[in-house]
């Protein structure tokens, strides 16, 4: 015991030395934010964080330390030095809420704000509701999904996508629940994942949350919304984990050329980054391939109920990996939720019976229209390939045109809450389409007040 | 910009220095390691953690550096030093999930091990379901829960519990969700929470899972599982921040007397922390006085539908606090779970119109059978005030206990899930009195042979 005792003591030492350098470092992050205000210079410097990350990797190579542990402890260190500001963003979620409370006071909106198809969910999905108690779907059960639940599933995958085993698949409470879970439990604090923005916020938002980095590709209007892979090579480093794709794409309705697709996919394998494809706008699109079809054994793929069976309320949708890599994540399901809703699983295996091809092609029609009556107002956009949005730049901070919209009656997705894109909106195509042209209409008048 | 620049190079100095402190504290955190495990010590040694911490707590005095952030700091530091060792206990999950796979198999199992009730959900429940659809619960909304669901939930609340406004209740896919929340949103890494022993295994693993450090009460049978107030005080130091009740208990069945409750809730007053009250076996009690009466500002209280109206399928439960703590737990669950399944919510608010109140007399029965038959066997306990559960002591190790008798058809919970109670089973009063006498006759047969 006494030889543990020794070092114990040498231990604290350690520790109380690191707690005094903590308080330097502490008082030289508080000087140094007084001098960043007065000169308005934002918080984070990346390239000055970078720099730091290089030196301490160089450090561990000569001092023998793994430097996942001293990376991890840097990240440790920044996060306590920056508050995370995301906080007051706006997002087509909060523009959605402020319409609900209007609406609630009696206004009459125009929902082009939120991703939410007007269709009625099949048929056989209110059917099922209504058996499932006398089917005895009222039981605690795996947090994977109910096993025949899961095989429906498979077959399904394996019939629309690319043959995949059962064990490949769990089921959770909405595709969002599975990227939560991805990204949480694969990921941890410290680590680094790649997003292509503009980008669901939610991919950000689930990082932030666990004190994951992530590191943005933009892309632009003027590139199509292609990223450079050689960009996204440049980026990643031995922190680098994951990158996110998602393509048909939200909100720019873009999918990649099949060649950049390959390169992208090439980078991740040999780099061997997780490759998390969220997949819930493929039933809206045609000429896409599912990253479930490159095999690679680090793909995570998110689908859902929402959007392809207008199941959005429901909360249904799955995730398809590697059964180790399921496991995994269907452990913090267990842990948050026991299982999902077993009349909720009923009904999507149900609905699995249903045709919703038509969908697709109202939709697309849909947008056809969106892109005429955006093309009179004179707004620039890429004509979306698959999906159920238009990303326009309409040269107005999109933030007060959704806010001033709103007061109209109309709720479109301001630009920032899908990255560097204040001068843009998202406009959903899930109305009918005259509803779709009195939206635009009041569009085009606010527009052409601003000019 | 120099000034920024020349603090900016001390800052890169310093954090430098503390990598090299952090590769000296690994090196030692491996030879303890070696030592510990040559001698067959335990990984954590809290006396010990308690005493650095205290060291540096002064220190941080000396120098002047806010406690919080270098108690955070050791906690980063101890997380790196240790395993999270908890994921070979055997729980009541893990037995139903073997259970579950034998049945797969063909054999037959009683199942004594889940808090599932056999009742069927309430009538109307099976109808809400099959009407969902057509009443439009099958939309987007607030991660709150639907309006109309809330003022219904508030108004059962009030006139079961005590009044409550609509503002201070949160829906969630179970009640485990609420706790994972909770735990999740309003305590950081570093921070401590105090459970009593015996307890449901989640509120350990949700405070692992976040990095936050349990401090267990561990309460007796010879106690009648009462904890001494004195030690719940002589626990609390600054870095405590939450203490978790759950009465009527799983797994004893205890409710606090009502002086201990008063005594408990004055020392979380006292030191300002969070009371999580999970009572969702609320419905199966007699004398029991809700935390909510208190009116502690701090307190959040989970229920659920399972127990209460046999929905544990349908996965639907809530929180009540005040509306602040409310906005903080539903922000989880809009980054989780955007919002919960509608249909579900329209179940649960029919649900409330349903008469359950006879499914506690019934178990009230039930637990004087098991009871009844315990003492037959010669096994130890304390009647339960409330529940359905049996905590009884065996004088075998509860997991192999658990083992064979689902060798032999019956599925009963080990005791080491819910604390150090390596001779104990739960034995779980969800079954008919004749499948409860049969399931007792296996165990009966078992301790006969251990004996």
């Amino acid at each position: 015991m006494s030889g543990i005792d020794g070092l114990r003591d040498k231990m604290d030492e350690v520790t109380l030395e690191m707690i005094r350098l903590l308080k330097a470092r502490t008082d030289i992050a508080l000087s140094i934010g007084r001098l960043k205000e007065d000169a308005g210079i934002p918080v984070t410097d990346e390239s000055r964080e970078e720099n730091l990350r290089q030196k301490i990797i160089s450090l561990c190579g000569e001092i023998g330390l793994e430097e996942s542990i001293a990376t991890r402890h840097l990240n440790f260190l920044l996060n306590e030095s920056v508050n995370v500001q995301s906080a007051g963003r706006n997002t087509h979620l909060s523009v959605f809420h402020k319409a609900k409370e209007l609406e609630r006071q009696g206004q009459k909106i125009i929902h082009m704000e939120v991703g939410e198809p007007d269709f009625a969910p099949p048929e056989m999905v209110g059917e099922a509701l209504g058996e499932a108690c006398a089917r005895g779907y009222t039981r605690y059960g795996q947090a994977r999904g109910r096993p025949e639940v899961l095989e429906a599933l498979a077959r399904h995958i394996s019939k629309e996508f690319h043959p995949t085993p059962q064990d490949n698949v769990m089921i959770s409470p909405g595709a969002r629940f599975s990227v939560y879970a991805t990204i949480t439990t694969l990921l941890s604090p410290g680590d680094e994942m790649v997003t292509i923005e503009p980008a669901w916020p939610a991919y950000r938002d689930c990082a932030l949350n666990s004190g994951i980095k992530t590191r943005v590709i933009g892309t632009t209007l003027e590139e199509e919304w292609e990223p450079d892979p050689g960009r996204i090579e440049d980026m990643v480093n031995s922190n680098t984990k994951m990158i996110i794709l998602n393509y048909p794409n939200n909100p720019t309705g873009k999918i990649l050329p099949e060649k950049l697709q390959n390169d992208i996919m090439d980078i991740a394998v040999k780099n061997n980054l997780y490759v998390l494809s969220d997949e819930i706008y493929s039933a809206y699109s045609k000429n896409w391939k599912s990253v479930l079809s490159y095999e690679y054994e680090n793909s995570i793929i998110t689908q859902s109920f929402s959007k392809s069976h207008a199941m959005t309320g429901l909360r249904i949708g799955y995730a398809i990996a590697r059964s180790t890599i399921i496991d995994r994540i269907s452990r913090l399901g267990a842990l948050c939720l026991t299982s999902v809703s077993e009349p909720i699983q009923y009904a999507a295996m149900r609905a699995l019976e249903a045709d919703t091809s038509e969908f697709a092609g109202i939709m697309q029609k849909r947008l056809d229209v969106l892109s005429r009556e955006a093309g009179k107002i004179g707004l620039e956009f890429a004509a979306p390939d698959g999906a159920m949005y238009l990303f326009a730049r309409t040269g107005i901070d999109g933030t007060r045109l959704a806010d001033e919209a709103l007061g109209r009656g109309l709720a479109v997705a301001p630009g920032e809450g899908f990255g560097r894109y204040g001068d843009h909106v998202r406009i959903s195509a899930c109305q009918n389409e005259k509803t779709l042209i009195d939206g635009m209409n009041i569009l085009s008048g606010l527009v052409g007040e601003h000019r």
